[in-house]
């Protein structure tokens, strides 16, 4: 059914269609070896990217993403209105200094590893009220500087528990517009905050799968559908475990997701050593969502699919400080 | 005059005059000391505010804000679409976890000390819209959590130097609604981000007033005004120093601001010990934006301001590195 209001519950309905008319992708060679090597824009050979830190690096993938988002979409960077960006790192240096790259304005988001469907929401909503003609969401992370960040330096080779999942080197981009061929984003679901009282932070798919299932089932209440009704229902970050959880979670629920539903970070790669669960990170829905998804999209492969990045709300101090983690997913649904 | 076109440069014009109905405000003692005291909604003796942390009291803070502000719009918690904050700690965490407390869409978002600005634009976008009809937007910051965070454990006694600010410790918030009497918010300019190449973490002024300078000055090109057409042109934090700097880079311009300009920073303290250049961090702008300033707007002493915060993007990590500091300022113009 077609939602004829605005608003209804937590969904915004785009009624007039904002598109992503391109996107831009770039992944480090762990990640390229599995299923988004084939369809990012650049796949490195040195997750460096010919940079001194990991941090620089990560930036410089951002940058590039973003760029080759603009470039596939046939602009010029005078013509982007907007640019919604945030990262995993504090402060979110990533996005603030590759947005010094490019003299367009810049409005910063920060949602964890679900910053790619918040930016694309942000974009989208800017698009379809007609403030701007094109906008671009992106976001990126970089195994490295997530470890050393959130967990320990690299150098100290610590052990990593079976639940945790590997922070993705990669970063993706897209254009979102009010003209033109594309994918056009139809609704999307605002996320709230959940927590279930994980303290595990290296059980991140435990944490995130509630918020994960909260959204979903409050997107299909909102728009009268069903896990039927889509190709695909893509979550974020979960991971194997987390993505079990999800399932779980919907079925009780009354929603049965499992035929069509597939996790960004259980997909990317191929698991072979100490990526466990699988991807984690900004950058692990950011690179698929922006590469194989959209390719699939485009292919009309996949007509209607509903992407709900995940987001881990943590920090080192608010764990260290005996805190839970709060988790939260935003959700835009494409089609084709 | 008036602009006829919704988006004009870096500048959305808001047709449908989204209102801030009401704010919330709350502060520490040295910044009620000042002339935030007499109108902040609650006056802290103890900047623990009953917390075993800082994190814990900036985080408390910023929840009391956001309440304070919901119930003095006479609404329900219910009847908030959207919150909008964000705030200086890593992975801001003040923010997710005061969203915790409130089980409504949150939409992280992160821009230094202009987030309580960018927060206002981007609700107002939601509002104006007509996606949603009552959002908040929300930051604060507290001394001691910024302290430990970017500089030095306050155990240690640093001297500070001259040029330096002091973090406030305080939050506001406030309610932007599509209908009831209110401060009318007529246009947002959005900022980017610009870099002179200041590495002074301690000049944050200076750092600052370029991005401030830019966003005022594209302010009066995509709104055909000037200086005079204002009561009131109010930046962000930019502190003494960082205001002379503002008010020279604007005359270069050919904007003389100095007859009605006003920084947040450098009127919160009657500064009279180790504040130096006056208050910082997010917290700065959102309790004079959200106490002073508003009640004037209320009694219609200013009639039309031009409120641009300001934010420097930088992090540790990134000084550590060497690289400059980047900055950015969103503006939002007001009428009473």
């Amino acid at each position: 059914m077609q939602m004829q209001e605005t608003l209804r519950g937590h969904t915004i309905h785009f009624k007039n269609a904002p598109r992503i008319i391109a996107t831009g992708s770039i992944a480090g060679p762990k990640e390229c070896a599995g299923i988004a090597g084939a369809s990012v824009d650049r796949a490195l050979d040195d997750d460096m990217f010919g940079e001194s830190t990991f941090e620089k690096a990560e930036c410089k993938m951002l940058s590039y993403a973003i760029d080759s988002a603009i470039c596939n979409a046939g602009l010029d960077r005078e013509r982007i209105d907007v640019l919604f960006s945030g990262d995993l790192l504090n402060q979110i240096i990533s996005a603030s200094f590759a947005a010094r790259d490019f003299a367009i304005p810049f409005l910063g988001v920060y949602s964890a590893c679900s910053t790619m469907s918040e930016s694309i929401m942000l974009a989208a909503a800017m698009v379809n009220a007609g403030y701007v003609k094109n906008a671009v969401a992106a976001t990126g992370s970089h195994f490295a500087s997530a470890e050393r960040q959130y967990r320990y330096p690299l150098e100290q080779g610590t052990t990593r528990p079976p639940q945790s999942q590997w922070t993705v080197t990669g970063a993706g981009a897209c254009v979102i517009s009010d003209r033109g061929e594309g994918i056009r984003i139809a609704n999307a679901t605002m996320g709230q905050v959940v927590d279930y009282g994980v303290t595990d932070v290296n059980n991140m798919g435990a944490a995130m799968a509630p918020a994960c299932a909260h959204t979903i089932i409050r997107h299909f209440r909102d728009t009268d559908t069903g896990p039927e009704d889509y190709d695909l229902i893509l979550s974020g970050d979960l991971g194997a475990l987390g993505s079990r959880l999800l399932k779980d979670l919907c079925w009780e629920k009354g929603y049965d997701i499992s035929q069509n539903h597939a996790d960004c970070g259980e997909i990317i790669y191929d698991v072979v050593e100490d990526e466990f669960q699988g991807g984690s990170g900004a950058g692990c829905s950011a690179v698929i969502f922006n590469s194989y998804v959209m390719s699939k999209l485009r292919g009309k492969l996949f007509k209607r699919v509903l992407f709900a990045a995940t987001g881990a709300l943590l920090s080192t101090v608010s764990s260290g400080q005996g805190e839970s983690i709060p988790c939260i997913s935003h959700a835009v649904e494409l089609r084709a």
